[in-house]
């Protein structure tokens, strides 16, 4: 097979294009056209601001001028960022790649060749390319696997190629030599033969066999395995934070949960998913699966962020989950998101859907700030103090416990969410042999080739995740049989659907309605999802909320600001009443019946009998976790004590 | 006023001996004499183990030896440790000063003249002294004052010679002219016509005031002043965690609670009420009393312990105190109890002898394994998985999810612990200018000097904390009346007090039983503290430990260890039930009633309906948490959830 054939074929304009059987097919950004709605807005805020911040930063940080110093010969002398900046350079030149992609800026392709033509010339004649080691008066290269982070920039500059290759581009991209060039390097350096080490960073990996299955070069996909079985034994030092940091301190299939580093885990699992697919290894398939559900029974937050520790960027241990500095690092967000969408293609069970859904509403849509310029690293679920706001014009640390921040020390999240949100289309439906599956509710018209080759056009309207109803209006489809699925949520209980055939509305339990038939041209499919707000009760062993109520709406997980409390009361005051309904209000906020705490200070926390606080009777007014922080300094809480609870 | 006078004085063989009037005065090693009992126990095995362990590891870590390099001329080469190795010296030496100044120990002293005749050999001309700055090949002294630690360094020199002018030498011992002539140089170096900047961590201001106090030269307690209003004003920079970190955000005296690192927050706290008392700043005093409380109030766990976070070892906001990794190091326990005994002499106040008590039996005593050799550096609450021990023989990070090591690359606490425990007798009473006041209950005599000139003799004689019986037999007094005062802790309703007098016990209610009158040689007072097992309930904005409850039995807080369960259960597991009585068990334990939890796993931790877990009904052993962890892996937790409290 030829790269001309896989770039041309229907569905392949988008990341994870399996090229092993899948249950189900991913559609490319073409397919998916975004217009109003929740995300379509996000789509175009991403291209209109958020691109063009980090292209600012980038440039602020001298991330993009490392390339041109490396050239100058003045690098060692002048190289600003971490050992990884020259990753952020290609995360970037991903979202841009799959924004040209998908808009044809041509301005935006200029500024992408332009960095590209700089990076070509530092490549080495060898494939190797760094700003960080190998150049006169730095550190020779591949003299610090623990922390040097050459694979993954490796990684991310094969991503950003494979956005190429997936938009269009073929082999005789810039952007595209240099990749396959750098792989090639790798291959040879780190091959079966080669250099028996692996990366601190896991991504190599997952870029490997996205570069696989867009050139189908074997090679790619046998040096992502070459590195999935070499982790694991003990090759990278045993720090501080142990080898499990690394996930090198047992071997990818003999392990039984995700821990240490949250991204490192997620991207490895990713990676290992892919190589187990592509190779047919039911085994290590099988192994991460049950990692990742594992991680997602008792050490995921209801945000659907991972990672519990500020130190070391980790899992906790099962139901280690506090909502104080919970870590949920943006870009462990975006890793479970990859994760979920290829365990979803290969088995075709939407309770995947779900799991991203949770993830995309409360992760990602937090992470930007409302203008786009700004981010949160961390998503807490528990802010205790209503600090001063990062300053719009200043790189802040990596994590701030005072709110969004314009740019980072170490600044993967914005790229990140940048390039998650350029090629969002592809995350919003699926083909399979003989139908289409609505995995997403975004405003937008598909345009679907199913398996056996019948074409599918629908158009999506609606206002979710504000309003309920999703209308799905056939635009195109077969005169003959054909299946539409919708992917149901789990907490949507009570959905219809209502097929326009007179019938009116029928009951849709998750995890998804089908309908197998005719579906001519000008149907409208109405799906009506409840969005009554809804109690979330954690389970026993997360001590960490014992006690304490979540309210959701729909996909969203609401939580008190204090900015919107009975004399704007900090947090740390109020209690809710979990018997009591909650009412709905606009913007998908709620209210609940709760009060004031009014505890006063003893001069010890703790005495012999159980505190009776006088509690004060309010509304505790509730709004969308995602939309916090984005009207000063505030205190805020997802968790709050119920009444009956308290002593 | 000359040093002989002042090392001649029979209140001086101990620290925090103050120059200004003070409600108690201290008492010196020479005159708390402890023997079998809690903690004589723990200061033979000090002598017998921990420092001659301390002095295997300085000497293994190669910290010892730095001091050697700097003469070879080989330091920028092989120089071990942190920038702060040479302060663990020190603050060996100060343990070892102490064991000295207790015990005599002929061959202590010849290993302590050994490490301070090379150490003499390193100080430059001018009095400055580092294995990690100016020499050559290394970077200038003073060069970077936020990680550096000369500052830090010549502060715990200081205190290691405040030791010897305590325990009977003069300025003429080694040690105390090299740490005269360090002190000099930092005061020469920044006066206030000198370099305008403090150092990042504190410790040189309390080391400063105690030199005066041990010299009567002005100049020191004149240098610790500038340091500490110097402080606040951003000479340090703003790095990852805050200035706040450094306490370098806000002026100590417009400070209103302990934040950022909670050593260096004790530490300045305890320098700055030193300053304040001795130059009779009540502003400052006051200001720093105030932070201290507020701390206490609302930033302290139920052990005494303060520090919430391991990223940056701080304070966490106000209620913030996760029971899960908290970091409570043991180095902030003892920070805090040198701030509180500083503020009981001060004021006479004796709950503040409460707070010590807590953290001496819940922080300090933790701290140390049974055998004297390991050490927890950070005192968690909740441990929840039972991992491998850290290994006898190698050097652990500073902080190990995993139970206690031997010694760690950061290695302040052993040395730590080894300073206090060979102190301990200066704890345990106090002078006023007519009485004893018996602030901990420790066997062993006590020969107090009143300030009127009378003498007291007193035999202590007591199992505590595992028998509540506290036997004092009067053996040398006054023929004329004196006071004899008796701190009763705040837990111990229903203490007696029998003054042998034939009328029987009479209730003692906290914070102090005073007896004024006359107490022939051979009276026996006796007191009886009720060590029933207790509930502990938390502060309902501690949301960490809602709806849970904690036992605690005379000072002893006690945890749940797996070992001692049904089952040897994991301790996610355990319930109790609150409203029922706790049995007392042998050893300080305790049983109560509650079960086992059986929840099962869902594909994820939150649902709609209240979890309805199946508790099997189990008795719940506990043990003192200070013993926890010496039997091998165990999962173990503080708080345990209340069957009341459960959904």
């Amino acid at each position: 097979m030829t790269i001309t054939d896989r770039t041309s074929t229907s569905t392949s304009r988008a990341p994870v294009v399996p090229l092993a059987p899948t249950a189900l097919r991913p559609l490319g950004i073409d397919q998916v056209r975004l217009d109003d709605g929740f995300w379509g807005r996000r789509q175009v805020l991403n291209a209109a601001a958020t691109i063009p911040h980090c292209l600012h930063w980038e440039g602020e940080a001298g991330w993009i001028a490392n390339f041109d110093a490396v050239l100058e010969g003045t690098i060692a002398a002048t190289r600003t960022g971490r050992q990884f900046a020259d990753s952020d350079v290609y995360k970037l030149l991903e979202a841009m790649a799959w924004e040209i992609g998908r808009s044809a800026d041509a301005s935006l392709q200029h500024r992408f060749d332009e960095i590209v033509a700089t990076i070509e010339r530092v490549q080495g004649e060898d494939g190797y390319l760094s700003t960080c080691f190998g150049n006169p008066g730095q550190a020779d290269r591949y003299t610090d696997f623990e922390w040097g982070h050459e694979l993954y920039n490796a990684g991310h500059l094969i991503q950003a190629a494979v956005a190429r290759l997936r938009t269009g581009f073929g082999r005789d991209d810039d952007l595209v030599r240099i990749a396959l060039r750098a792989a090639d390097h790798v291959c040879e350096t780190f091959g079966t033969d080669g250099l028996q080490r692996v990366g601190g960073h896991p991504e190599i990996e997952v870029a490997l066999v996205e570069l696989y299955r867009a050139t189908g070069e074997q090679r790619y996909l046998d040096q992502a395995r070459v590195f999935l079985e070499r982790r694991g034994h003990h090759t990278l030092a045993d720090i501080e934070f142990g080898r499990a940091y690394f996930q090198d301190d047992v071997p990818v299939r003999e392990a039984e949960v995700l821990r240490g580093h949250a991204v490192r885990a997620l991207y490895l699992a990713a990676g290992g998913i892919d190589a187990a697919l592509e190779s047919g290894d039911d085994q290590l398939l099988a192994a991460v699966t049950a990692q990742y559900r594992r991680a997602l029974a008792r050490r995921t937050y209801i945000t659907g962020g991972m990672g519990s520790h500020h130190q070391d960027e980790a899992f906790g241990a099962d139901y280690e989950l506090p909502a104080d500095r919970a870590y949920c690092e943006t870009c462990a967000g975006i890793g479970s998101i990859m994760v979920a969408w290829r365990l979803l293609l290969i088995t075709g069970d939407l309770t995947y859907g779900d799991v991203i859904e949770r993830t995309l509403y409360n992760v990602l849509a937090t992470s930007v700030a409302e203008d786009g310029r700004a981010f949160f690293y961390t998503n807490t679920l528990h802010q205790r103090t209503a600090g001063h706001a990062a300053s719009a014009d200043r790189i802040s640390p990596r994590a701030l416990d005072i709110g969004r921040a314009a740019w980072f020390e170490v600044s993967c999240c914005p790229t990140n969410v940048a390039r998650t949100l350029a090629q969002f289309g592809t995350y919003v439906a699926t083909t399979s042999s003989d139908g289409v599956t609505l995995v997403q509710y975004a405003s937008g018209d598909i345009s679907a080739t199913l398996g056996d080759g019948r074409d599918v056009r629908l158009r999506v309207t609606t206002d979710y995740p504000h309003e309920g109803r999703v209308r799905i209006e056939v635009l195109d489809a077969p005169t003959d049989a054909w299946e539409l699925t919708i992917r149901i949520p789990g907490w949507a209980d009570g959905a219809t659907v209502d097929l326009g055939d007179g019938r009116g509305p029928r009951s849709a339990p998750a995890p998804a309605f089908t309908h197998s038939g005719v579906l001519r041209p000008g149907t409208v499919v109405q799906l009506d999802l409840p969005l009554t707000p809804r109690w979330a009760h954690p389970d026993p062993r997360v001590d960490a909320v014992r006690g304490c109520v979540a309210v959701e709406r729909g996909p969203l997980v609401l939580c008190a600001e204090s900015l919107d409390q009975v004399g704007a009361a900090d947090v740390s005051r109020l209690v809710v009443d979990s018997s009591a309904p909650i009412r709905p209000m606009n913007g998908s906020g709620a209210v609940a019946s709760g009060g004031l705490l009014d505890v006063g200070h003893a001069p010890l926390l703790y005495g012999p009998e159980p505190h009776v606080p006088t509690i004060e009777a309010a509304p505790i007014r509730l709004v969308p976790y995602h939309s916090w922080g984005n009207r000063g300094p505030s205190t805020m809480r997802v968790w709050l004590p119920a009444i009956g609870d308290l002593p």
